[in-house]
């Protein structure tokens, strides 16, 4: 099913007479102007999306240092004592205090806020307008809610909130005027086109990469997956600017934050710890072959329950204080399985085999700690680095077996809630666990072998489970690669990620793509559906159309508006020729389209004929466009008088006169190629002799999908429903 | 100017009768087929493409080996019998017996094999069809003339060529024939056309750059670099797929070769050598910009250079002899030049300071040995290796100062000679070299400092050079970071290559531009010049336009083919409407377009009406056209009686019946999106009713151009010519 309530964003341009006089009267100091505010508001994007990066960072790191602390305290005492309800209760309440805050915000404040935020990021390059997805409150709902998410001790990451924080810098930047304080800075007015806008999101969702993961090619590399149809070279350069210069303001600040000022290279500022010494044998890609399958397959179990779990979710928790009880249960529910794990397994270690910044020794001896309670007394980033990093014997494979099962089913369950969390760093824990597991099991088989290292298994294991779960490759794979510091790594990462992918996408869809289909998003696929060249546009097309002439009375017009709910108008010559040259009913010769937004800026401002020598000597120009985008008026806010309604409205030098239109036996793939290369919103679909019959919007091409399960393949036609809730 | 004789190719496909027929008759088994089979292909180029590389690598090692080791005993006879005549003669005629080879292969064999094969392969991945680039024999010249011109000790690299391979392999490959030996293997007959084919040569110059750098991340970049208008994720993928087990099949060869079988790790492997701790002080960012300013200086000098040198080149250096002559010219000088150096600069330096694998002492005492023979004797290759690797006092900076000079002078004037060389090594060695210089200064003004290291500034001297000839930044970026495996110093990488671009751009193009440029080649911009919005289509099209009706006449077929080159023909309906109503003659309503190559297979097997029986029960499908591609039947080879003349042939089942169409008031910029998105080869222009009015071809498209030169800019009109040479 299709959700109506998703409109298109424009990616083309409206070369209509207001756009020509302006650029008549610019020269081509305009356009470097133009080209050199671009990369500055680039350069500011990327300065700060780090500094919100460096913020969420150290916010995390300072609240999550007191919480173990005092954590630890208790729990020292509670051993001591014999009285481990204390240390119990004290955890719950600080999982379920922070967590109930970020529901809040998740649930009340912003709903858009809640989740990674990479499928709605992914659905705006895509070139759909999800509502109030890159507003100012939503940047700071997603900020503060992921601190308190990580804090609150539940398995999330601050990726996926990053990277949305990265695009919703740049839609502001690059707007120069914010809508959640209703102030206009004025400046970067000729960016205020969804082309623009677009292209600076892809930007800044590069940076909040590039600062998440310290991934500059990475982020580019992922802007590129996930919106590339409308990429060239002079916007891949700014991006990866933006990511490089992202990158090092982060390190810039952390490496001073760390003690190290100006070190940008400090190891310690790689989100996984340095893996110095990553060799590999040939013959060690029949492990990784396997574990690339391991981590298809959990992957797609995952998917699998998440997918039906949301399913619940968007039937019986709807109302935000039910999404606020479910998150308090998740954080409760976090608390319980940890600390039975610390109490119940007696994985004794020696202190120093440890990472752990807060040991607990628990009921272990003098100089050893509990190995459970080391994984779960730090951030899920802090676990996979140990896991990664740690020694050989630092772990029991029953204390990673059961961490591993529990967490499994834990991410699972907390991917979705109505908190701003990500899924990276909860999903790379689960893979690090078997992919440890994995090592240590080789270890047995092989003990003495060189090659044999549980931290590279860890490494790998990581990977397939992230790979079986979002389904992404290469991006992915330089991701990993740029976190761990290790170039010659990249093609076992390739192999297992791939692998994965290949064998996830045998039961379903990547988790990003099942909630954007979830949610009714009309995403279009990257080519059109295989086979489907027997769709003609006369099939695909909406009619009747609704037609304006190119002099149209105030109150038509007004009623039209009224009336539906279209965003583009053809307008059309008046006289339809005769009938029975055409199958389809012409709507008359195609002249040009309207859009909806134009149309109330006409009429709010009273761009009528009859007061021509009013508006003509104020110069009406593309700034009266502009400066309402992006949201324009709606009709009651455009105030007509009844004698207004009366008067009449030249279109001409408004509406765009080249239009892109196809023939009616156009196939279905030319259309979506259109589309999708072009960027378009609305495709007039004309008959032999250039009448309108019929509008192809981008809702209509998606309903037909290819579905692809277990070797079977086909096409669906998808409802297009009316949001009503 | 624009040249005429390069066609476009089509990236659109012709969705008629025949291709709908194809289509119903395959089920989605066929297209998993189909997509299967890309796989293979990719596997299959890469695998190849790694081998060539490795064949390549090898022989030159291996004949440098005996080149030098020969020289070598030479040079100590000479020095210890004071007759240094016979060592020079010998390095001469060693210098010029190869190269001569070299430019017999790239001269008389085939020219195109000539040059790097970076502006051929850039071509065509931009839509321009050049005359036999990726025919076998094409690449056997390339190989074993890159082997000889490397091993005739000039200023070269084996890198492009090694691109250029990639992409032959590729268009070999997935066509399951070659032109060279006429032979038809018979398979993946689906994948002969343009779209197909250009798609595999993306992945197989990825696969090509993978080999040449070992930089499998940077291959997929360089490729979307140079043809991203037409991406998208399924071909992202096969491309990084490509392009790392292109990696991995080299390094299993080349780590077996040296000794390491299954060690893909081994650091001898990456072709600069590994940078272990590549770190930097943010201080460091002001020399790093400086010398990126001074890589964009000495790249646009080397650029102007050799500008006017191919100038003089096209206009007194054309025969294939003159071209010979010239090589061996170059090659005797360049043995001149290294010997006067060895002879002449005494910087006698201990032998354990040296890297080379073939020190000379000359005259220095015992135990030590010459540091300008250490640079020289030797491939430039490894002389990078050296400059990036050698200890701090390996090298005299006058030694080093006068090699930067001769062989950047040396490098100008061999590029562009009629041997297939490579660009990318000679630039990096000149940039090693003045990099060098660079840390020697630095050294002398910050003795004692830790982060003074003569190889990190060789190479951000390197990466600035290229940068300033070549004008790449992002895959260029990565390149570097994976040939030297160190991930930390991308920073400052990017930024000296960003910076030496802009520097350089403000003077002329980047060297490959250049050239493109001065062959007339038709190449597209990534965008459509700025304010070009008051160019329409009706200015832009060519007039009249020669039409053909929906059944024709044979005889007419044959005299319109014969009277003009023409690829594309609209087919209207026969009647234009009265004049009066459009501004521009109509040539009737446009019904769809057929191409040349159709038209010349219908004639080829006779498919007219009056034998309609006959074809139709033999079933005319799409295998018919797919057979004769990428070289289509001319009109002699066509052979038709006098009666076939009078005989009519019904098109409607043949021609494309949804051709792409503007109208005559469109903008440039929207007819140039199309182009560019869409790889179009032919747009028709129509009036207001949909009757023809034009045609726009790519050339029309290109010869409106944005020049920028010292911040002034402007639109100038190419003009375009026949080549009739």
């Amino acid at each position: 099913m299709l959700s109506a309530a998703y409109e298109s964003l424009d990616y083309d341009t409206c070369v209509n007479s207001a756009w020509l006089d302006e650029e008549r009267t610019m020269g081509y100091k305009y356009v470097v102007k133009k080209d050199v505010a671009r990369w500055l508001v680039v350069l500011l994007t990327a300065v700060l999306t780090a500094l919100v990066a460096c913020v969420i960072d150290m916010a995390i790191e300072c609240l999550s240092g007191y919480k173990y602390t005092w954590l630890k305290q208790y729990t020292d005492y509670g051993v001591a004592t014999n009285l481990m309800i204390i240390p119990f209760l004290l955890w719950a309440a600080m999982n379920i205090g922070p967590t109930l805050l970020a529901a809040f915000l998740g649930s009340y404040i912003e709903p858009v806020a809640a989740g990674s935020g990479i499928p709605q990021v992914k659905c705006y390059l895509n070139g759909v307008k999800v509502p109030r997805v890159v507003r100012i409150k939503t940047l700071v709902s997603k900020a503060l809610g992921v601190i308190m998410s990580v804090l609150g001790g539940l398995a999330v990451g601050k990726e996926g909130p990053m990277i949305h924080s990265g695009a919703v810098i740049a839609a502001g930047v690059s707007q120069g005027k914010t809508t959640s304080f209703k102030h206009d800075f004025g400046f970067f007015e000729y960016f205020r086109e969804d082309h623009e806008k677009r292209d600076f999101v892809s930007a800044g969702a590069a940076a909040g990469v590039a600062a998440a993961f310290g991934a500059p090619v990475g982020g580019v590399l992922f802007s590129l997956e996930e919106g590339a149809s409308f990429w060239n070279q002079g916007l891949t350069w700014r991006v990866f600017f933006g990511a490089m210069m992202s990158t090092f303001t982060l390190n810039l600040v952390l490496s001073a934050y760390n003690g190290f000022p100006g070190k940008l290279n400090y190891n310690g500022l790689l989100n996984f710890g340095k893996f110095d010494d990553l060799t590999y044998e040939i013959w060690e890609f029949i492990p990784f072959l396997l574990m690339g399958v391991m981590g298809g397959l959990l992957g797609a179990l995952y998917n699998h329950i998440n997918l039906k779990l949301t399913a619940f979710r968007m039937r019986y928790i709807q109302k935000p204080w039910q999404k606020i009880i479910e998150a308090a249960v998740v954080a409760f529910v976090t608390a319980v399985v940890a600390f039975l794990m610390m109490y119940l397994i007696h994985d004794c270690r020696a202190a120093d085999t440890q990472s752990s910044e807060y040991p607990i020794q628990m009921f272990c001896g003098i100089g050893e700690e509990n190995a459970a309670a080391a994984i779960w007394f730090q951030t899920p980033e802090r676990s996979v680095r140990s896991l990664f990093h740690d020694t050989s014997d630092s772990y029991h494979w029953s204390t990673i077996g059961v961490f591993f099962v529990c967490y499994f089913f834990l991410a699972c369950w907390t991917y979705g809630l109505g908190i701003p969390a990500g899924l990276f760093i909860p999903t790379l824990l689960c893979g690090a666990a078997w992919g440890r597991l994995v090592g240590m099991l080789l270890c047995l088989f092989f003990p003495d072998q060189k090659w044999v290292d549980e931290g590279k298994y860890a490494l790998v294991g990581a990977g397939a489970m992230l790979g079986g779960v979002v389904r992404m490759t290469l991006s992915l794979t330089v991701i990993l690669m740029e976190c761990v510091g290790n170039i010659t790594f990249g093609l076992p990462l390739m192999i297992v990620l791939m692998v994965a992918k290949w064998v996830g996408d045998f039961f379903n869809e990547g988790i990003y793509d099942i909630h954007i289909q979830m949610q009714g998003v009309p995403i279009m696929a990257w080519d059109a559906p295989p086979l489907s060249n027997n769709i003609y546009a006369s099939e695909v097309m909406n009619r009747p159309v609704v037609t304006l002439k190119s002099v149209e009375r105030v109150g038509h017009i007004v009623n039209i508006l009224k009336a539906n709910t279209y965003n583009g108008f053809p307008v059309v010559d008046s006289i339809p020729t005769s009938e029975n040259v055409c199958y389809f009913k012409s709507f008359g010769t195609l002249r040009g389209v309207i859009l909806r937004s134009q149309l109330t800026v006409l009429l709010k401002h009273k761009i009528f004929n009859e007061n021509a020598e009013v508006w003509q000597n104020s110069k009406v120009d593309i700034h009266l466009f502009r400066i309402s985008y992006p949201r324009y008026f709606t009709l009651d806010e455009v105030d007509l008088n009844p004698e207004d309604m009366n008067c009449t409205v030249d279109l001409r030098p408004f509406y765009n006169p080249s239009p892109y239109s196809v023939v009616t036996c156009t196939a279905l793939p030319r259309i979506f190629n259109l589309f999708r290369a072009l960027g378009l919103r609305h495709l007039i679909v004309v008959n032999d002799n250039n009448e309108v019959v019929g509008m192809v919007t981008r809702k209509d091409l998606v309903k037909y999908r290819i579905w692809k399960h277990r070797g079977q393949m086909g096409l669906e036609e998808l409802v297009i429903y009316n949001n009503v809730s």
